[in-house]
């Protein structure tokens, strides 16, 4: 265990945050709200916490392999949410530490629950932290970091893949740091034409800027009580589009811009995500018509409660919790689905799910034909055996711990089988909302403070797909020469 | 395909059943209740559609596969049910099929299921037959028809495959009509002994006769409005054993009656099991302990409610709906697990909770070291991957397919979602009452038709471990050369 290495890179991950925390910084001076203290001083122990790491850690031998990588991964993300939620906690906004932890892990996993009872008293600077961690939880830090900082030592492959999203990672360049920095480059353009598709209809440029932030990492955090109820249809719209395209596999928008549009329409995953969503808008639709006055309303709600659902962002215009069974069956289902691989977005992922089919079709001819051998193809490339039995055991790993997390939720006296089932089933798939007293028009501050924690815990899991924490909480992968 | 063979052996079947429909022709003979004419009607259609097919589909060549086994397998039991559920019908007993053929498929699949609003009602041979049912379910209508009609032609490990639970099948002998009649034998003497126990404690030979049927099938169709709640604690007790006995593998019975000790102390199934048992029964008799007057009142309760669930049997000695969410968790986490492969219970079984553990724990060292290899041993023998990779896509399957019939059910107006959830889970898993409208003190009743026949096809994918009816539901099977 090259545990220096470790904890470098986690030093430059703090220096990393701290520069980051100059944004709202500078938010919090232009609005001058009491936010700039706070934010100064998380600022400077970032620093000095990174600078001591980066100085006294620097590593005698750069190599690092795969449980290096998850350990980065796993700590750097507890570590940047302890830090992240200094603000919150200095400020007095959220008091409580576990509350503002709560918060800041539901930020950079790109959650969006949350426990605040009243996100309108918040002061701007405080929202704006709040919002931006989706932005940079969207597509990771470490990512961030490898683009920006390519001087890297060592073998950073095993940091991206511990933190990137799917089944398998594609690179986008033969140079990993060209393929984050591309990535980074994909994201923040896809955000400043949200951003400008929000001001153009005529939303202020603070608003714009959280819900692009909020899309963009499919995060969810808004700034009203109601989430983007008040807002016009034509905005509505523009969130509901955008939550679906950061819900795409970034490979696609590369490919977009290479010109190799065959290849783009070739994509199973982009299909089975497209028919997935239209297919749950139309069942929607249909089940709540009754509830609203014209069918373009209606269709607008179930469009945007599929999206937001599906990539896991957790906006919405309605309150869902009261449509009827079906429709909030639905939405449940698209809650374990989720969006794409290589997208901000969590849940399985829908590239699994297809594998996952080919397999239950591979079994079934296995058991008609003992000694048949059928090999199965996905995007066009044969899949290796070792992949497809990955993906069965990520499943039954990831349906195994969503039963423990519910399991130990449910010991939380006063909440009712449905909140808890859907508490932990939004926490775990990095959503927000759930159903009944945590949904859209309730709130995460009633469960107990080990809860909370249990939850930030199922969040952390879900973003960063298991192994990372599972294999950072193992004791004998520190101690292990 | 076999196509004469197919129906060749479903003639057998019948001719089976018909013969064993002659049980409760004299139970209704010596109470005189009415049950005589519907049941001879029942006993004669079904010997003579047997001695049809029998005869004209002698099958000119023996030669059978995999998909002719699950073929058989899948198809008898609908036939089955559907001739079984003649006698509710014609008595007017249950005067609607649709809720006659789900009393009865829940009754050979050793559910417990029931539409029975008023179950005291019900005249003494029907009663019998209901429960007569799972006793002939527990062990299977194949397995037994090996066992007595040994002439069989072709190769039966195929109908014996598809019909017996577990990821793999034991052989306690090796010829296969030989295993089958070392199970039925065993079966007996556990029944006999059951049914003794009972009588010495006073329960009417009627009662114990219902009681034992429903133990030893783990099904759990009673006579009374409360189930076993009224009869005495040392009642309770002998059935919460007899509960757990009957969900342990057969093939521990067998090595006992060989006297290999050794060999059964060391099975890790076993041991699993009976830990899974205790543990839930302490955690379960501490959240409960307020509600009872003593502490041995709390643990036979506790005892009995975890061993009727985890052998998916489902009598029920107290309203447990009414129990503090944690227990009533538990008991939902349980339904899940099952007992042991090679009992009469249904479930995902223990041997696979515990192949899928060992892989979760093969891919994390596999992660860390991607060259390593390493081997899982389970019950003393090393599991080969193809197995393993096996027991990780049925999980992936049996969650899957149990999401679907959710949704399904989920149409259902006027039921809430813990009441929809809890009735795929105890249909599925073949354990019979769930919670809210569909708990111990409520029925099957208020379904539509629709839902009805839905839940009862999950009844047969749970108790057939999903292939057998999927394959039957396949076109392309049947229009195969």
């Amino acid at each position: 265990m090259n545990r220096k290495m470790v904890f470098f890179i986690i030093g430059r991950i703090l220096l990393l945050e701290s520069i980051l925390l100059g944004l709202p910084m500078a938010v919090s001076i232009y609005y001058w709200d009491g936010g700039q203290i706070p934010l100064l001083f998380s600022m400077l122990l970032s620093l000095a916490l990174g600078a001591t790491l980066t100085r006294f850690m620097r590593p005698d031998s750069q190599v690092i392999y795969a449980r290096e990588g998850f350990l980065i991964t796993g700590l750097a993300w507890v570590i940047i949410s302890v830090l992240g939620a200094l603000p919150f906690v200095l400020s007095g906004e959220i008091p409580s530490f576990v509350d503002a932890f709560f918060e800041t892990v539901s930020g950079f996993t790109t959650t969006g629950a949350s426990i605040l009872t009243d996100v309108e008293k918040m002061s701007r600077s405080m929202l704006f932290w709040r919002s931006f961690t989706h932005w940079i939880g969207g597509m990771g830090m470490l990512v961030l970091m490898v683009a920006v900082m390519p001087n890297l030592p060592g073998r950073t492959i095993h940091i991206l893949r511990a933190e990137m999203p799917g089944p398998t990672m594609g690179k986008l360049s033969p140079k990993l740091s060209d393929t984050a920095r591309i990535l980074y480059l994909l994201y923040i353009a896809l955000t400043v034409v949200e951003l400008l598709l929000l001001l153009a209809g005529g939303m202020p440029l603070f608003d714009s800027a959280i819900h692009t932030f909020g899309t963009a990492g499919t995060g969810g955090f808004g700034i009203r009580a109601d989430s983007v109820a008040g807002y016009s249809p034509y905005l509505q719209w523009v969130i509901a589009v955008f939550m679906m395209l950061f819900g795409l596999n970034f490979n696609l928008f590369f490919l977009l811009t290479m010109r190799r549009f065959k290849s783009v329409l070739r994509s199973e995953e982009l299909w089975t995500y497209v028919a997935i969503v239209l297919a749950s808008t139309a069942l929607i639709c249909w089940n709540i018509r009754p509830l609203f006055a014209c069918f373009s309303d209606a269709l607008r709600h179930a469009f945007f409660q599929v999206t937001t659902i599906s990539s896991t962002t957790g906006f919405s215009t309605v309150n869902f919790d009261s449509w009827p069974s079906l429709s909030r069956m639905v939405l449940v289902l698209l809650m374990f689905i989720g969006a794409c691989a290589g997208s901000t977005a969590g849940g399985l992922k829908v590239s699994r799910v297809v594998l996952l089919f080919k397999t239950f079709r591979r079994e079934i001819r296995h058991l008609l034909h003992p000694h048949s051998v059928t090999t199965i193809r996905f995007e066009g490339r044969t899949v290796e055996n070792t992949t497809l039995s990955s993906v069965a055991t990520y499943f039954a790993l990831y349906m195994g711990l969503f039963v423990l997390f519910w399991f130990i939720v449910s010991f939380q006296p006063g909440y009712d089988g449905v909140s808890n089932f859907t508490a932990v089933a939004a926490c775990y798939n990095n959503i927000g909302p759930g159903l009944n007293l945590v949904g859209p028009a309730g709130s995460y501050a009633g469960y107990s403070p080990f809860v909370k924690l249990v939850l930030s815990l199922a969040m952390l899991f879900g973003r960063l797909e298991i192994y990372p924490m599972l294999i950072s909480l193992m004791p004998g992968v520190w101690l292990k020469k």
